[in-house]
């Protein structure tokens, strides 16, 4: 990296009237939790492309995600998915996990992939198959406990393909049983993190379908209880960043799952469709971390948890992760460039063409010096991705050979 | 129409366990509001095909309602839009109303036609708009109490066109603001409804933007506040009816704009595009209605405002009405004739293929022997648009000329 | 069935207008294949729910096939996929097809489901990978040939999913080069059917995406290369039925893929979501087969091949396949009682109201007598699916247990 | 502008391998069109704002185009629509712009804006309508050519909003004939180009809908006969770069109407919703450009036609237009620093997060000193928006009034 380029960057945001030692603290205190799962083979419905290397335990994924870590200095968590990192010693993962200089991050309970689940999980007309299904939330709970995590983080899979087929009320009142249980089982300390989606695998309804959903399901619960956006699980023209803003303002935004897409739930790398989009998710929670006037608004946004979820058919797996931790810090790195103050004046003077301006030109800006910079600070490699590439990794692995976890 | 079709069907219906008699009873109170502004000339921003006979004064919109509601038995209320319907004495509006058998149902207000609300009314940055507005607001639940009516029905047009125009968060609580000054001006039997749309005319964020943000504000305001579901203004492959159901559970569904739409909110006749899915709507209404387990939700689904919001550019008003109504009856017929203990069963079972058919079995019944009875027995023509047709009214309105009423 | 409601429904379509004889013979010709896919198990990529008692060859595919044949008397072919329904001697699953009353239909390549193809089949960088692809193709028309078939319904999977990750232009080339070679070994009573899909299990782009490209690529093929329209394989909100209308016109619309979809490629039992659609389908063709002033287009909808291709992951496989050829008789009769000469009347006079009325009144129609009629004039069953129940095969194939064909 | 920066810049791109001067050739030789609409008042069915110094006439009109080419030097030509420019004496109205320094660019036909074409155009029934049409289109043929335009851009509106309300095919046929007739009064130096729309204003079928369609159209008129892309004017999730390859790898991409939307045709600044679509555009453009194998398409890639076509309803006209054709060279800038040896490398390699990386990568580069070099060197200010509001041109024209021109 050219010092030049540095200094020419730093003079241009000063001269935009940027602060960046702050920019660098924020930056440097990015976190981006990878998924257990996401170190897996997965695919479309159409063929799964088994790949070498694969990890074949719990164990292993978390071995990849450290190299994800050691390499971004920006993932010590790693999410885990029950029954898939089921193991019989939870203490033994966590220190396994403590070990490689990582922690064990959200536990996203499964209930989408038992024949008992056919018709719904908590939603199921069957109250023996609900039973189940709750103990498995429960389960997850304690198993959460084990780890030291904080966070339960439920997608309900649950839904119908046909009108008629089921009595939607009824599985709402159902579901709302069923996670009342699950939540009195939290410690005080602990979050319980409801995801929605717009369809899929359920094709007529899906009973939670949206973030008002979500959000009203948390409403009931309780205040441990918050809304997680996957950015992949909207309908077509969504304002993902609106529903940002409104969870933050109402104090129920829990975290993400970070992908993107361009059709449906497409589980791509972040970043990689509609860059702008994830930057102006970013934005709005900025706006949020600044807001002076609503200090349960920042609480709420400094402790979003930042996650990604995605599914590499045809990508190799950790590269595909470092990139998408990679996209998450440049885009976040860009919104740390609006001008805020001069934003503000724009917006009090209605200015509509300044205002657009002022946030464009942010995520205009180059931002590879700046990262440059933080990582030789964090004491990190200046290309990632080169440096795995490099480290042999990628060979020591393929004794594992192919058909490891998969979903 | 033949005795033998009517004797046949009622036959037919008796024989897949329908017990016609109350079917007849409910249809019977079947009432659907048309609109003021939809017998004037309305399009799209490219055109505006003004028609020969719309009618020039509120007195004269009323008229070509009470043409509706003689023909059908259905339409006894018109709604209003002020200040589209702005009169010096509205106690003369109501009367004139009265004298043609009919009253005034929701009043609209209009937040969306002064060059004031190019950057919003209610969420304006500048507080002397925002004042005007409310003051429009408080204007109109005034006329609604001098004309007699409870509800004050609105749709906010609020939003940006650009990300970073406008602190959005700042506007949610404008909005807010606005809305509990309004509510409170509300006599205990009034309602507010609060619209919801997903965009148009602002295109990139709108402030009401989804039936969880209409929602919300109501939750917010009080249990007078409740969510207007407009069938056009949701995203492509929305589950309209599973909102419908959410919104019955948790006694916040207030009432309907009906139309239909294959696109955006393209505000045609109500039931042309997609007929199933105003059938399944009423399916999740009428279920409400029985569900004899939850008599708050009952009492929602009893006093739904059903309306119509159109815009008719290419077809003739009053006819365009008429259709309108008579197919609302029609689907809310159909739904009539569901089985609801065999449904019940089939749900219970879990039996996909049975469920879906008993619900599409009712929606293949051709229900035009029994709206000939309903008719009959209501003293109404048998064929309301052809009655329509013949009765001159059509040749006696076209004296108004080119040129009335328009939005 | 009530004598009653047969004369009843008969009177009614004479005062009408409607020629009921011609109706009963056109519907009496109605032939719609089934695919041997569908017998097998199949689901989301979250997970497929196995069913006991599922084919576990292609030939017990073709025996459950047969059932659906003998109920419906609809489904007197079945198209294959290959390697599928790869088996030693192609003469003697043709004989298996003869003995139960059937024969094979489409012959369907897959160019989807193996390693090599995880960058495409055709349009791979890798001319090996090409070259295997086209070799595919071409033993599929062998096959075609040998099973005595006349069709090779072709859908393309091939797509990419992240912007530059290959020459779109360069692949357009390369898939032209494949299928003129597989058109050139046709016979010249065959024709290939080029699907197009807007997306999955490619997520950035499709190489054929549109009607558009599959039209295009047909035309530089020849006339015997037509388009395949899949019912689902559309974004939100398209005309379906346009492009039918404009296929036909253009005299290549080679056949179809029925199923059922709200949100994506949802694949659900056909006429479920949206009816309305499938029957405007079916109007559009009907005006296509009456259009006398352009013999050429008659003989392009005289030859549509009209398929079933859903996947049933929560629905018994022989009632779903029974159900989906049912709807599409449903649908298609009551196209058949459109009053032709007073829609084009309407149409002449730009009559808006009455055109769409006159539509929607056909749509309306009860065509369960007409349905009952027929089949007892064809020696069916009345309840074809009750018939299934009772007939006890069911129960038979269970011995075939769990963990059948699927894909 | 810091020389350093540009220093910076410049070693950068050439570490990247990227030859500037190449760039800057390409980059000064950027032409954009404006349309004379576009300065005048346009907005929503809702609310039209009107604002002060709008301009009264066509020339009035040139005048504000001219304030746009003379700050960006990239908007020589200008678009008019007729009747809206309609003058008496075209000669005069080509001298005008002359003497502006610029020059009228495509004649676009307006079929949608008079009471008889509230059925269609040259797709109404009746025949004196589709005569009245063609005679128009004739006539905006003839006006081309007075002005010194060799190109005829087609918008078609018509279409239908309810299913059975035309014969679709015979529409089709009426309007192949419609253009067969102004196809053959072109000189044989012009153009038709043939624009399709989605949906807008009708709301069930559009004749135009998709780019088949007009590529079709094309196809069958002659090589004179090209499609013009608008890029609002697609469905939800449509990949329009994908489009935009096809129709140059077919030799009929004509050009473009630039626009930026998130969910209809909403028509906002170009660049501003989602400036990744449009860099992606730019993108397949220069690899087409590029293509050496391909002579003929890069002599389409060279003729496209870029034309703004957008709707300021919030935005001041002439600082919004002086924007819309900066973001379009922004991201065409941008695409022209695509590492175009190693990304052909990636793809021949199918190296999936490589070729991904290099045209992001390109995307990422802040061009802004590039620009300022490429202005300084044309002799063009430096900021033209700044140097637009400080020119004293919106004082003047004040004058003008409220109430300009509009559609």
């Amino acid at each position: 990296m050219n010092d030049a380029r540095i200094q020419v960057f730093e003079a241009h945001q000063r001269s935009r009237g940027i602060e960046l030692e702050a920019v660098k603290q924020t930056l440097k205190g990015l976190k981006i939790e990878t998924p257990s799962w996401g170190y897996g083979d997965s695919g479309t419905r159409f063929k799964v492309f088994k790949k070498a290397g694969v990890p074949r335990t719990p164990f292993e994924k978390l071995e990849d995600a450290a190299q994800v870590h050691r390499l971004t200095g920006m993932s010590p968590s790693v999410a885990v998915h029950i029954p898939w990192d089921q193991v019989e010693d939870y203490g033994r993962l966590r220190e396994h996990a403590e070990s490689l200089g990582l922690r064990i991050g959200a536990v996203n309970p499964n209930l989408f992939q038992e024949d008992d689940y056919m018709f719904g999980s908590i939603t199921n007309a069957d109250q023996s198959v609900r039973r189940k299904a709750i103990d498995h939330l429960l389960q997850c709970v304690e198993i959460a406990k084990a780890v030291g995590s904080d966070i339960v983080s439920l997608w309900l899979a649950d839904g119908t393909n046909y009108p008629g087929q089921a009595d939607i009320r009824q599985r709402k009142h159902w579901m709302e049983e069923a996670l009342r249980e699950t939540y009195q089982a939290l410690d005080d300390d602990m979050r319980l993190l409801i995801e929605y989606k717009f369809f899929e695998p359920a094709f007529y309804h899906t009973d939670l379908a949206d973030w008002g959903m979500a959000y009203n399901t948390a409403l009931k619960l309780g205040p441990q209880a918050e809304v997680l956006v996957d950015t992949g699980h909207h309908p077509q023209g969504t304002n993902v960043e609106h529903i940002v803003a409104i969870l933050l303002d109402e104090e129920r935004l829990g975290g993400f799952h970070f992908n993107s897409r361009k059709y449906a739930d497409d589980d791509l790398i972040v970043g990689t469709t509609n860059p702008y989009e994830l930057f102006l998710i970013f934005y709005q929670i900025l706006a949020a971390l600044r807001d002076d006037r609503r200090p349960s608004v920042q609480k709420t946004a400094q402790r979003i948890a930042y996650m990604i979820d995605q599914s590499h058919n045809i990508e190799p797996k950790i590269p595909a992760m470092i990139r998408s931790v990679l996209n998450v810090q440049t885009y976040f790195a860009k919104a740390l460039l609006i001008h805020w103050e001069a934003l503000s004046e724009a917006q009090a003077d209605q200015d509509v063409l300044r205002a657009e301006a002022l946030i464009r030109e942010a995520f205009e800006q180059d931002v590879e010096p700046l990262l440059q910079v933080v990582r030789e600070e964090m004491g990190l490699p200046q290309d990632p991705m080169q440096a795995f590439f490099e480290s042999g990794y990628l060979e020591k692995i393929q004794e594992r050979g192919i058909g490891g976890a998969s979903w």
